[in-house]
């Protein structure tokens, strides 16, 4: 726990109303409050003061394609599928596996996904070939489908946040539309879903989380054009979370995923179980 | 009237599609667009002019923690509940006896709420008291639920809007998010739920507002990170309609809040419950 | 084809997913990604390099207020009704006719609106007139609706792009907002639905893209203030897609018509209708 959740509650008491009484907390967070509108949340501790830092998931899980490293609550998720000229299918049933054993344990409250790679998030046609992986998709799903995966990564009971400094199309683009947030760095970040340009479709998981993000007459434009989206445009458009300076990316999301993975297991399932209610399309759909 | 009415108005006549035929207004009304981005209403003339200044309606409604000014058909609604460090549930029966003034009349055509604190504009425990004033809340609702109480302020027949210049968190961040509208000090306003930093949830409310209004992204980084949002990011979300400088913030939600009730009340309540229909969720949600 | 589409793509291969396997694109792609957040679409080439420059439609369409400009599968339709202070409402039935003639090929792939007049894109009154054409309406949508006629527009097979450059209130805004995307100069486009103003209500149908685009806040500010929004604003509300500066305009509206152009009809199609079923309202509401 770091120093910005050592402030004095000097009242907490469960109210009838499902919420709680408050008294001393109002006064005291706005501390950290950086009122320029960047960045809000404060940089992290050293991560050597974690002493569990360094332990991995790899062993137990066995991941092919995947690197992890656990600080604390939050495990990082790097995908590491080189080359990227060759099909990659591993990748799938991994992603599987992962999801798999987030919702077996409360161990790992945030995932945040990254990529070893400098250019591509994920390659599109690392995620295609679920056609191969028939067996581990539909023991997750029931059937083998590659937008029903990546309904069950948001509804996940991790919550999940993609960090994007390289571009990102396709069917990883549809990937990180079905995490719960992304950030993305402004210099490097690439967003894209050209489909269209083929005469084709993008995943329908994309194409509702597009059109509720950005509005019709933005996902008709950014689905249609078939076009690249930079990190500033995809941020004004409601694609991403934010837009950050390179070198401010991976603090502030470590930042925001340890100080998430510090609040109570439940009221996280909680709040996303809400929002999922509200803003997924139904699994039929 | 202020001047920006007195425009002349050639032809006006209804028609069969349900709309007006307005030729000289369309022509006539561009002169007060302001295209440099920022404000483009108009500051209204001195409130010395309104003769109806200073009347109150506190005689009638009793009312003892909301101080109230009559402007025309614009009533502002100051909060007032000190000393914030006690508990204030007054408040919760005062917002009953407000909304049921609304609902019986056409005087007031919208209300404008502020805070006489400088730090807080509603303080979360003001809020959260609805067990024991169970009465009044289920009078108005039919059950005693400030989620129900709040839906209700959505539905009123008059135009609500939140003119906000300090914090606001949790139960009062619910309280703005079902007015109509809401308008910030950049300087100095800051919003929150901070529910899940203890392992709680918003109310539903407050939920349905933030994943319809932010996106499920964005939604789901303010509401699992706890964490406060100045009122420039916030405009940038979508969760507050406009952040504006301190000195302007007045100004500009007067200025509106007297064009919008000088207009007819059977249009604002029909563009209201249109607008509703479309946005929010069901009231058994 | 221009030169954005020279790129080589070593290979495309129909996968089970549903999608596509495609290597060289993603490397390929980035050189014309603009990353200073502007305009990412090239400038086309001239348009004296296209042979068909300069046929039209007026012939076998016999439009009497819209004057049409086909350019490869781009049709360029300019609404030119003037006098403005005249009742004009050949121009509804000019666009019943233009919509079905859109319908039965797939000659057009891409509409562009623009507008003759420097001061009004289409005016409040020339789309009111409904009544009058009671019989192209009907034929179109089974009844006299004008809500209903725009809704057919947004359904059409081709992609409808609005491009503006003045001032566009009334059924002048629904027109644009039953339009797949709308693009504005910074300097001069002003958006507005006076209606409430008058104690009216704006048509359904852009009482529900308003609510779905700008949110409940902004959407019940944009009609009950009855304001007008420059270009800017109405950007930042997601009003419109983007305000670009004049001279970009059409440049920048033209790469997009012809990019978008370029793509196979069938898969523009499918895009168009998913996103449609999640944007659109129901046709009863």
């Amino acid at each position: 726990m770091n120093s910005m959740h050592r402030r004095t509650v000097l009242s907490v008491a469960p109210l009838a109303a499902g919420s709680l009484l408050l008294t001393a907390w109002a006064h005291s967070a706005s501390d950290s409050q950086d009122r320029s509108g960047g960045a809000s949340l404060p940089v992290p501790p050293p991560a050597s003061a974690d002493a569990s830092l360094g332990a991995t998931v790899d062993s137990e899980l066995n991941l092919r394609t995947i690197q992890t490293r656990i600080d604390g609550a939050v495990l990082y998720a790097t995908v590491d599928s080189k080359p990227l000229s060759l099909i990659e299918p591993d990748l799938v049933a991994d992603l599987v596996t992962l999801i798999e054993a987030l919702d077996r344990s409360d161990r790992h409250r945030v995932v945040v996904f990254t990529s070893t790679d400098p250019d591509i998030f994920i390659s599109h046609e690392n995620l295609r070939e679920v056609a191969k992986y028939r067996q581990p998709v539909a023991r997750l799903t029931g059937e083998a489908s590659f937008r029903l995966m990546l309904r069950r990564l948001s509804t996940t009971k991790a919550v999940t946040i993609a960090q994007v400094s390289s571009r990102v199309r396709g069917a990883g683009n549809e990937f990180i539309l079905a995490c719960d947030m992304r950030f993305a760095s402004r210099e490097r970040a690439i967003f894209g879903q050209f489909e269209a340009g083929f005469g084709l479709a993008p995943g329908a998981g994309s194409v509702q989380h597009l059109a509720r993000l950005l509005g019709r007459g933005r996902a008709l434009e950014a689905i249609l054009s078939a076009d690249d989206y930079n990190a500033e445009r995809a941020e004004h458009y409601g694609w991403i979370n934010r837009a950050l300076p390179d070198a401010q990316l991976a603090p502030f999301v470590t930042a925001l995923a340890q100080r998430i993975a510090s609040f109570p297991m439940a009221g996280l399932m909680a709040n996303k179980e809400r929002i999922n209610a509200v803003t997924l399309a139904a699994a039929a759909d």
